[in-house]
């Protein structure tokens, strides 16, 4: 099992695969799925995926020379065996940390990452723009999206199919169906792609076979030599892909993905065949540990640190639930009560903890698979007939959404309630999942209410709040990971729309801040009491409205104004705050904003880089320090 | 011809219509059609689009109880023959007019517009929404989107699809295909219909009527009497839709959407039909219109007022060319020296004014139909090939593509020029189309360049800028309409990164603006210089980044700063001069900011509502001098 195990780190390229025959590219696959294995149950990662694609990894750099051929791995999660063979090894002990590796492609780390992904579905367009390119320079190479089934629903995919179908380009496109997103996947197509999948594997029409052959250029001996294999009807295999080729694509599949030489053989052909083509390639996720294969449910599509052997997770112990479950359950304590309740997710029922709702209110759950746009109007719709939809979605994916928010929900003034899960930082994930630029795109919507709770009281009662509410959207924002611990009491209460909440009373200066910052803000008021400062805190659950009685008094008080938020500076809360400044001509106040700088974040520990940024107590102390020393 | 002729106005609500037979229905017919040419042609507005579904509007008033039965009019410039058979025709001399009938689909307007929209494709999320809503409460009414072949293309429709289908829930799709978006249609998907629409529209097999027959209820006289008319088989059509019945839906169609019988017979049957179903209907934009119908281009999508016997537009005398074409002439101009130059549209080469450039360049112009998020990242993909892609694409629109330009574009820094159509206030289109969110929700994404000429002059010195930029997104805004005229002189410049221009040396104070509030400031200023004061302009005509050294020269000055831009106040060019006086300690400057307010805007006289603002000479003058005093 391990003639190459040891020789994984020395890899520099894909080069070396060439000499190989086929026993000795599945002896590379199970050393590779051995390192991934290992590697990835110290580091954690999205270890599901990349199992998946061992095979299908290796056949592609087998056949195809990246990076003159270009890989656009969609979402990018399923990266890392393209890592491994393209001279990443030996930095997987950094993977998803600080400064090492990162999870996804990014093109600083290699020639061979041409395209960096982290959201679904963006690979077809991407592979758009380089044949297109290709085609102008009259360049000579392949150009190679690998999409999932479950990206295959967003719609910006299809939006690529219609144009790639429609131009006749060549294209190689593989769909890799391991029948899931990141949960069980869902959707129409999904049901079309169970039917090719289902349909006799190996059954060959020589409708199909003809079809093929009259795509095949026929001049040149090695082309003469594919058409023979094709027609000899080794293994791959061809069954009409109606939904595709209607689409414009020659369709070849259903292929084992598990399968080397099917796989290469069938690229071979591809790689023939002129105008797009679509490989179905049937993988599993999670293929070659058994923990992983026998997981239903999507919990190791990622995963932290974990025991090979058993498989069981390595966590620090667990007291408190995460703010996902929070919200849930208090959803699912709403929704025992209220018929009008409906929960919606673009494909997280696990991540968003709404399992146990689907369960309890299945005709009031709704998994629309990748779906952003769609979640999100058809949330409007519900709205309109007198429902109160919740939306549970991550910050980051929010973004694709925001035309819809804008025009279809918030224009409409529609009671849509809106669970921003992961705000802010979300660590080892990156750069494409940071929940940093939800303030700043949702401050600009009119009729847009926006809030954060600082502990799990905070946060049901911002639920009572938000479905009490009747005039217009409402969006409660969480940070990924666990709150503070706090314990709810007996009773819930309702918060009066944009009241901010006074922990400290200012005296010296103020800091506002909101959410898992307020901890900071407090820790930094407890140090600089020790100083003599008096620095009230200001508990801003409400990032919009603001609190303008509140804002007045202090703005009265002249006394320095600190906001801090873990959040992008530009068009923040702290930008709002300048904002009232201006509009109510407080001109002599010093006031000063931390947060996020104008740039792009990337993947780490939360703590350090925050720490790097000032938002921290030690940051906020210098900082009030500093306006302390400057008002006087 | 006119039986009812002067009864439109009177028309209360579509009761009436259930008394007619199908010739009094023609008749009503007719005269819509007489109505929408004559009112059109003095007020202008989206006159193709309607004459096309005079008869299927008709017969969904006559075959549905409006608004027990939901009509969603996707895009919803289709509107107007529902809004007149729904009581509004009275109200169509002030159609687009500030206060005057909407456009578009408006709640406040009717109980019958039960969903607003503007942007396309949202119809079909909107619905799933209701059908869900119904089958909770478990009331009883059809829900029927109604979607354009165009508007099907954009991602979102997809999705929605791909849940439809899988749901399984009783919804009616109505498709009319036209053929067009605003411009002829494109992609694999127009190709399908395209296949569809040319199948024997009069053949029905035996297999369909059959799988029609099993799906429609047997109980009841009524329905029984609906499979009778459906096994005789009068005129209704049935075709194998392969594509949508992959997709989980009952396919009815091509059905002539001109016949109103046909049409009403394919509504009773779908009504009968457990299920989603989908009718596609046959339209001709502009029918019965001959300048109208005859049109290829889209010249007859939304017109403003023309002369009904000849088809000639009343135009003011245009002396000057449109924003778009001094855009679109000089980037014909950089492209004929740089190959690696593309052009692409979403959807709108002739608005773009684009259609030379893909006569001149077809090999490098792609108009790849209403996708707005695949055209971004395609021009990513491009980028990554050292080609110069211009996304020519409206403010509106822009807005779909939020996600793409945070994630695929300015992450990877890539060189995309985007030209931003249609920026700042439209007018007759109103709330949904106001290019007013651009500036806010660009302003937070690192990377990103946002640039706006004051005239042509300018804007063919930035786009020579943009193109000679080579360290990521580039963005260039210019208006709806026609420039100030200004002569271009023989040669272009490069003007340095974030330089703006001074344009009245500042004295007593400053005004910064861009764009077409920069005259508005210059005619405010000359007013001022009469009452003495020596007030500054200058030409921001960088909105990200900020000309720093200037900004810190005119805060160390200390006098008074107004900033005045036809955007959005929230997180636009004033707040980004808020922030950077925050960033750099100026505490004692009186500054203040004259822009749109956080509201929706709705249609209207684009000078009317600046003035209401006070964007406009009067609203600066009082503005400053008010500053100047309190600054004293």
């Amino acid at each position: 099992m391990s003639c190459f195990y040891l020789d994984l780190l020395k890899i520099k390229d894909p080069s070396f695969m060439k000499q190989l025959d086929i026993q000795e590219l599945e002896a590379l696959a199970a050393d590779i799925r051995a390192f991934l294995i290992t590697s990835t149950s110290k580091s954690g990662g999205h270890i599901g995926p990349n199992l998946g694609v061992v095979e299908l990894t290796i056949a592609l750099h087998y056949t195809f020379n990246s990076p003159n051929d270009k890989f656009i791995w969609d979402v990018g999660h399923q990266s890392y065996v393209h890592k491994i063979l393209t001279g990443r090894a030996s930095q997987f002990d950094t993977l998803r940390q600080h400064g090492g590796l990162d999870g996804f492609p990014k093109r600083k780390e290699s020639i061979h990452d041409v395209f960096e992904t982290g959201h679904s579905s963006t690979s077809l367009s991407a592979a758009v723009g380089m044949v297109i390119a290709r085609d102008i320079k009259k360049e000579d190479f392949y150009v190679i999206p690998i999409i999932g089934d479950g990206a295959l629903t967003g719609g910006m995919a299809f939006e690529a199919l219609n144009h790639i179908g429609d131009m006749g380009k060549d294209m190689i496109v593989i769909l890799n169906d391991n029948d899931m997103s990141i949960a069980p996947n869902v959707g129409a197509l999904h049901n079309v792609l169970g039917k090719l999948r289902t349909s006799n594997t190996f059954q060959q029409t020589k409708t199909n076979i003809d079809k093929l052959m009259r795509k095949i250029p026929t001049a040149g001996e090695k082309l003469a030599d594919t058409a023979e294999k094709a027609k000899d009807g080794i293994k791959h295999l061809l069954v009409e892909g109606t939904f595709f080729e209607e689409l414009g694509f020659m369709y070849l599949g259903p292929i084992d993905g598990h399968n080397l030489e099917d796989v290469i053989t069938n690229l071979e052909i591809a790689k023939r065949t002129k105008g797009p083509v679509l490989l179905h390639i049937i993988t599993k996720k999670g293929k070659g540990y058994q923990p992983a294969e026998l997981d239903s449910r999507g919990t190791w599509h990622g995963t932290g640190p974990y025991k090979v052997e058993t498989g069981s997770f390595i966590k620090p112990a667990k007291t408190v639930a995460s703010w996902s479950s929070v919200i849930s359950n208090e959803l699912m304590r709403l929704a025992a009560n209220d018929e009008r309740i409906v929960a919606i997710t673009p494909a997280m029922p696990v991540g968003s903890k709404l399992e146990k709702f689907a369960k309890t209110f299945p005709e009031r759950f709704f998994d629309v698979g990748i779906a952003e746009q769609h979640a999100t109007t058809m949330a409007a719709g519900l709205a309109t007939q007198a429902m109160k939809p919740f939306l549970a979605i991550y910050s980051t994916f929010l973004q694709r959404a925001y035309d819809q928010l804008v025009h279809d929900v918030c224009r409409q003034k529609l009671n849509v309630v809106i669970g921003i899960d992961r705000a802010g930082l979300v660590g080892a994930d990156g750069e494409t999942h940071q929940g940093i630029f939800d303030i700043s795109f949702l401050n600009s919507i009119p009729n847009m209410i926006i809030t954060m709770p600082k502990d799990e009281e905070e946060a049901r009662q911002l639920m009572d709040t938000a479905f009490a509410y009747d005039d217009g959207p409402f969006a409660i924002r969480y940070p990924r990971g666990n709150g503070p611990g706090k314990e709810l009491s007996e009773s819930s209460k309702l918060i009066p729309i944009g009241e901010w909440e006074t922990i400290i009373q200012p005296v010296d200066a103020v800091i506002l801040t909101f959410g898992p910052t307020l901890e900071q803000a407090l820790k930094a008021a407890e140090q600089l009491e020790d100083l003599g400062q008096r620095v009230g805190v200001i508990n801003a659950r409400f990032i919009k409205p603001l609190d303008e009685a509140l804002l007045h008094r202090i703005f009265k008080q002249k006394i320095p104004i600190l906001t801090v938020e873990e959040s992008l500076l530009k068009g923040g809360f702290g930008a709002s705050v300048l904002e009232f400044m201006e509009e109510n001509n407080y001109t002599d106040v010093t006031i000063h904003r931390i947060g996020l700088p104008d740039e792009f974040i990337g993947h780490g520990s939360v703590p350090l880089i925050l720490e790097s940024y000032g938002i921290s107590p030690t940051g906020i102390v210098l900082k009030i320090n500093e306006m302390l020393a400057q008002s006087e």
